[in-house]
Parts: C-alpha cells; structure tokens; sequence
C-alpha cells in the first residue's frame, strides 16, 4: 500500500473548487451552499463544466473528468468538492490520473456516486472526506450535522454528543485506515482498476433506495470476490429507504436484520447505525486515515496522521 | 476454455428434476407447470427443500445447494429445472462443486437469478437452457413461446417466425459461443471465482427492475472490468419496467438510448430488442453453444455440437 499521507485540512481563507463528476445540478440549489461556505470563511470558486447536462450526466466523460483534474492541479485550490452525486464517477475512469491527483495531496469533499473516486484516492494513502455534496450543505439540518461538516474540513473529528448512537453486531475493538462508502458503489469498483481495499482496514457501507435482498447481494459479492477477508473491522451506517423497498413477492427482510445475519458470521467487531449515509442527519468522516473501533461501546475515533 | 460439451437435449420419458435455488416458492403455483411438463411427456421430480422458505431465500443456503448438487448427481435425472429465481445463487457459491455439476452433463433449465449458475456451467464449457422458470410455464404466453421452450428442451433452436425482431445497433456479423443473461447477476459476478468471460462470445444481456442509469453502471462496471475486451458480438434483450423506474431527479434516458450510446463505440456486431428476457413472451435460448449473430439482419442462430 502507498504510505499514508496527512489529512488535507483546510484553513480559512482556503479556496475550494467545486465540480459536478456524476449527474448534473441546478445554480440555484448550489447558490445558498457557495454562500455557506464563504461564510465559513473559504474562497469558492466553480468548476468550467458544473452546470453542464447531458441527461442524467453533467456533461460529457471528457469535461467532467477534464474539470475534476484541473481543479486538483490548480496550485491556488486547496479542496475539491463535489456538489451532487447521483451517477457518473465509475464512466470517469478512462479519464482520471489517480496517481496525479493523489500527489496533490488535497482533499475531496463528496460522498454517494464519489465513493469511486474516494476508493481510488485512499488507496493511495490520500485521506479524504466523506461529507454531504456540496449542493446540500445549506440544508436544514441537526446543529452537530453542521459541526462535523464544519470541523471535518478543518481536520477536526469529534463525534458530536447529539449524533444518534449505533448498536453492536460484534463486540470488540479493531483498529486500522478506514475505507469505504456507498455500498453499490463499492461493489461496482470490484474487478476494476480500482477495486475497493478492505484488508486490515475498517469498512464504511452505507446505501440508499437499495431493495434489502439488493444489500445481500452487494455484500455476498464483495464475500464472493475475497473483498472481505482480513477485513478488521465494519462500521454500518444508513441504508435510506431500503425497507420501504422492500419486495413482498420475494419476502424481502429489513435491511438491519440482513446485515446483521451476513456480517456477524465474520466475526470482526461491527457495528450498526452509525449516523453516515444518505439520511438527513450525519456525520462527515474521514476515509484514509487511522481508526479506532469500539464495537462493544460503538464509538469510533479518528487519529489523523 | 474447457471443451464444449454437446448440448443436453432431452427425450420424452426423461426426468426433469425441479429445484429452488433461489427465492421461495408456493406450492399451489408450481403444480401447473408440473402438469405441463408432464404433458409433454416428461417425467418430474422435486427437490426435497423445493418449498422451502427463509424470509427472500428458500431456505438454507447449505440446503438449497444440496438440493442442486443431488439433482445434478442422481443417475435418473436428465435435467434440473429452477423453479424461480428472485435471489439467492450467489450465496451458494462456497457450497457447489461446479466441476461435478458440469462434467454430469445435465441440462440447466432457468434464468434471472440462475444467471450465476448458467455463467459457473458455460465457463466449463456445459450448454444451458436460459428459458422461463419452472413456475411460471403454465403462464398465458404467445403460442411461439411455448413452441420455443418446448423445443428448446429438445435441443431445437429455430427463431419463430412471430417472435419480435430486434433492431440493429451496429451492423455487421458474428460468431462466437454464446454466454450470459441477467446484467445484474452478471455484474456480481466480476472478481469472484466464477466472474463472466464474454471474450470471443456472443454475449446476451437482459434485466428488469433497473433504474436505467443503474444499466449504464453495470455495462461500466462490464467495460472497467475489461469483460468486454475481445467479446465477438452483443444480443441485448428486454430491460422490462426499467423506463417506468427512471429517476427525474437524476435526468433518466430511456434505456434503449444508454444501450445505444455506450455499446455502438464498442464497434462489434449488436442489436437490441432481442426476445429474450423478462417480458411474458420471450424466446428460450442456449447458452454456451456456437452462435451465428447477423447483426445487419437482425437474426440469431445457434449450431449445436
């Protein structure tokens, strides 16, 4: 594995760019966001093509990819956030130079669709944050939610007291770089270039508008594809409207009941619930950096380098 | 590649052994295709764990796996039909030895979730019947799809003149051993132990169910795995109910315009509409035999050793 690089904190007066990789946006749903962030006392600046649309992308491969590189190697940004998920990082590939980007060793900002592009940063010891899209930030949403935004990208990350608690799936501690994200995502980087790394790291899933049998199935495939073995430990977050998803022809189980029946059999200290995911309300975590599980007390902590 | 075994065409007086692989099933529904089958002169058999039900799965995944092995390895069976498919194959990976299933020689009868199945047997160069489940035979069809099962048992694979035509996507012509099914399944099969192998294949691809943006994922999770690299030629089928899962938040295209535009850059001989699939009429197709794709004429011919 590349030797781990330090958390890319940022100051105030930092300049974020903010890029649309996946599916397109609206300026007036990222106006109130930009403002946020000024409050917070950043520079923003937008990417060339972020408003682009082309159907259910922002534009095509090329400018998405071509707007994601250039952000990175701009030496006057200090972050790149990305302002919706939806789907297009995974058509990135082809495009990006991962190796480029992580020696940059400035932070990407994003979760859902972005996954892919975390994936491959962290496996190049690139720590980065898995936080709400940018077009999101302004939401109303709990007083910690925007704490752990605020702090997460100043490197900062204490669980705030308010954050609901998760439950314990398998007693017990573990330690290692956390890693992971949205769990269908994951489970599209395996067999690719860039394939999801789990060995003796700490597992972030979380997922949204799955069917519950859709959940066993992206994790029997990371079982089946070996992705699991060595795993030290699996942190579960929000699986969004998945039970309302549900398929009763098929006799489909909550989601919570699944995960718990695939993943205690591993035997690796997990836990369940962790406010992360699609949901209203979460945490803002950082993927690649050292971790220390809980399991038996769920609580998780961050040790940045 | 393992050699290609001949195709397993059945006789009257054979016995069809019917097993639940996957999601459960009641018996009430199954007795009408049992009639069916027996009606056209075979004999039929089930599985001891048949009806059995686990929540989505039919039971055990140590028992449905027993349940297909048995079938498979009983001397006085010719075929194993799968009564359903919903979910659950992949799960019983660990537990089958697909180098006994496949040097029986026995026909696999079955698709949708038995795409797992079909794709472990094919890759031991055993043909499969990629056909209509068990339970659903008695169903009111179009008369040439009970002509196409009914012959497709038999080893006979002539195109009804009153199936639907498909449109031709690229043109041009042909040939390799046909593999594939549902792209869900196949798409979770990458980096496991029995990942699909489209290279010099004909590779036919069908699903229901999807968000279409979630189709254009899985062909690039096809394409970022290099499984298309060298495929000879593509046979799309149905993507049933996929537009009405389109997402207007995300900007969804019609299906049929994704396929479109991520295979015609491929440059092999394609069409699209294919008969093949989820829809209540469908053509029965074989799977790991010779293929003869004329992609300017729309037409599918199969050569059976």
């Amino acid at each position: 594995m590349a030797s781990l690089k330090p958390f890319p904190a940022l100051s105030r007066g930092d300049k974020i760019k903010i890029v649309t990789p996946a599916s397109p946006i609206e300026p007036e749903r990222v106006e109130k966001s930009i403002s946020l962030l000024q409050q917070w006392g950043y520079q923003v600046e937008l990417g060339q093509h972020v408003y682009d649309r082309n159907h259910y992308l922002a534009g095509t491969d090329q400018d998405r990819a071509e707007d994601l590189m250039n952000a990175f190697l701009d030496p006057s940004v200090s972050a790149v956030f990305c302002s919706r998920g939806g789907y297009g990082c995974s058509r990135l590939l082809p495009y990006l130079d991962f190796d480029q980007i992580a020696a940059t060793g400035k932070l990407l900002c994003g979760f859902s669709d972005i996954t892919v592009l975390h994936v491959a940063l962290n496996r190049r010891g690139l720590p980065t944050l898995h936080c709400p899209m940018s077009l999101t930030l302004h939401y109303d949403r709990e007083p910690w939610v925007h704490e752990s935004i605020k702090n997460g990208l100043e490197g900062v990350f204490e669980t705030p007291t308010a954050a609901p608690r998760a439950t314990t799936v398998v007693a017990g501690t573990a330690e290692g770089i956390s890693c992971g994200g949205c769990l269908v995502l994951l489970a599209d980087t395996i067999g690719t270039a860039e394939p999801i790394q789990a060995k003796d790291r700490i597992l972030f899933l979380e997922d949204v508008d799955e069917n519950p049998h859709r959940v066993d199935a992206m994790l029997t495939h990371l079982l089946n594809a070996k992705i699991l073995e060595g795993c030290a430990g699996i942190v579960v977050g929000e699986m969004t409207r998945t039970d309302e998803k549900s398929d009763p022809t098929i006799g489909d189980q909550p989601w919570r009941e699944i995960l718990k029946e695939r993943l205690q059999p591993l035997g690796i200290p997990t836990i369940l619930g962790y406010a992360m995911g699609h949901a209203k309300n979460m945490l803002s975590v950082p993927l690649g950096v050292q971790t220390l599980l809980d399991a038996s007390n769920c609580t998780v902590r961050f040790q940045l380098a």
